[in-house]
C-alpha cells in the first residue's frame, strides 16, 4: 500500500506551442510514457511484452485533467503516480504533476484503464500475478 | 441558442497505435482542430488572428474524456460541438464523437477554456463582440 | 503522365513551435496525410483497405526535405505531389510545398516508398492494377 | 575532434503505427530530443536558454533519412551523433541509429541546422563560445 511511482521527464521544444508553454494534448503522451515505465519498473510487467507475448492491452476508458499552472521548455515534469481504485478489470490512476519534489501541483490527471484480451477484444480481470503489484501502489483512502 | 457545430475528420495512419485503433492522446489534437475551425467558421474569429493580433489565448483549464467505442484507420470522426456553460471568462464545451450523423457516441469530451490576455498573462472576460456568438451555441439545459 | 495531385491543409496551432513556426517533423506528418488522400483520390486505392484487406504496406525507405521558407499558424500548406521515378517495387515522390498556387516554394520533399507484403515482410512489385495510376502522375524527365 | 555523442531512448507505444513499427516522422522527433540533450550536455549550451536568453534559434534547413531496418515497441534507439561539417553559420550533423552499441545501423539521418538571430530573423555566425565545442565533435574526413 501507499507506494508512489516518481517519474521525471524534460519538457522539450516539441512539447511547446506558439505561446511557449506545453500544448495540453502532449501531457497525455507524457503521462503515457510515465505509465509505460511504471508498468516495467514498478509493476514488473512491461507493456511491449504484455501486448506482444500475453496479448493483453490496457486501453483508457476515461481520463480527466485539471491544469493549474503551465510548464515550459526547459522545465522538468515530475509525475507522482498512485493507484486510487482497483476494480475487477480496471485500475484508476492519479498523476500529480509538479516541477520538483514538494513543489506546487501544476496538473492533476485521473485515468481509468481496463485490461483487455486483445484477440478476443473484451475486458478481462486484472491478471492474478499483477494484482498484488497494483495493490502495493494503492493510496490509502 | 442550440446551434451545433459539426466537424468531420478522417482517422489517419498517424493517429493509430499498434493495436490499430486511435491512440487516445490524438483525440485531443483532433478536438483542438475542431475547436480551431469552429472559432473561425462558427464564431467568426479564427485563433491565428485572436492570438497574433488581439493577443488573446484560450488555454484549457480542464478536460475530460470518456471513451465508449474505438475508432480505427479509415473511419471518419464526426464531432458535434456544443457550448454547455458560459462563465465570465470561461467557456465549457462538449464534443460528442461519432462515426456518422445519428450514430452511436464513441467518445465524449468536456473541456473548459478561459480567455487570457497573453501579454498580461491573466484571465479576461469573454470579449464582448464574441459573447453573443458563443451564446448561439449554448445548449438548452 | 504529368498529372499533379494538389492537396491543401491548414497550419494549425499544434503544428507550431515556441518560435511560432511549424516544428519541422510535423511537415512529414502533413506530407503523409497528403499521400494518404492521394492514394485514395488520385490512385483509387486508399491506405486503410490496402493495409487491412490486401495486407500491403508502403513503408518509407528514404526521405529528404529542404526548407526554404517558414510557415506559421493560419497559413495554408499546399502540396503539389508528383511521381518522379517508378521502380519495380518502389515509387519516388516529390512534394512541392507552397502557400498558394503559383507561389514560392517553402519546402521540397523527396520520398521513396516501397510496396511490402505485410505478412511475408518483404518488398513486392507495385501491384499491377495500381501501376498505370502511378504512371499517370509520373513527371516528364 | 572525433567525439561522438551517444543518446539512448526507448521506443514507446506512441511512436508505433498499426504495423507495430515506428511511424517514420517520429524518428525526427527522437532525433530532435537527441540534439537537445547533446546541446545541453555535449556543447554546454541548452536550447531553452539559447532561445530564451540569447534569443538564438537553430532551425533545420535540410534533413534526410535513410531507413534500413525497422524498430518496434520495446526496442531501444541508440543515436550516435557526430558533426560532419562546420560552416560559418551552419552545422551539419549525422545521426547513426542502432539498437545497441556495435549493432547494425537501422537508420541514418543527415541534418543541417543554422544559427539564427530570432529577433532579427536572420542567420548569424556560430557563436564564438560554442564553435570550439562543435569542433570537438567534428568527424575526421
Amino acid at each position: 500500500m501507499n507506494q508512489v511511482y516518481v517519474h521525471e521527464q524534460p519538457i522539450r521544444f516539441s512539447h511547446c506551442d506558439p505561446a511557449g508553454i506545453v500544448y495540453f494534448p502532449r501531457f497525455f503522451d507524457l503521462a503515457h510514457a510515465t505509465m509505460e515505465d511504471w508498468l516495467a519498473e514498478g509493476i514488473g510487467q512491461g507493456l511491449p511484452a504484455l501486448i506482444g507475448q500475453r496479448r493483453i492491452g490496457t486501453p483508457t476508458v476515461s481520463i480527466q485533467c485539471d491544469f493549474a499552472k503551465t510548464l515550459r521548455i526547459g522545465d522538468t515534469l515530475r509525475f507522482e503516480l498512485r493507484v486510487t481504485k482497483l476494480g475487477n478489470a480496471s485500475v484508476q490512476l492519479a498523476y500529480s504533476g509538479k516541477k520538483a519534489a514538494g513543489g506546487d501541483e501544476h496538473l492533476a490527471i485521473r485515468q481509468t484503464i481496463v485490461f483487455m484480451d486483445l484477440d478476443a477484444g473484451r475486458a478481462i480481470p486484472i491478471p492474478a500475478d499483477l494484482r498484488p503489484k497494483f495493490e502495493s501502489f494503492l493510496a490509502a483512502a
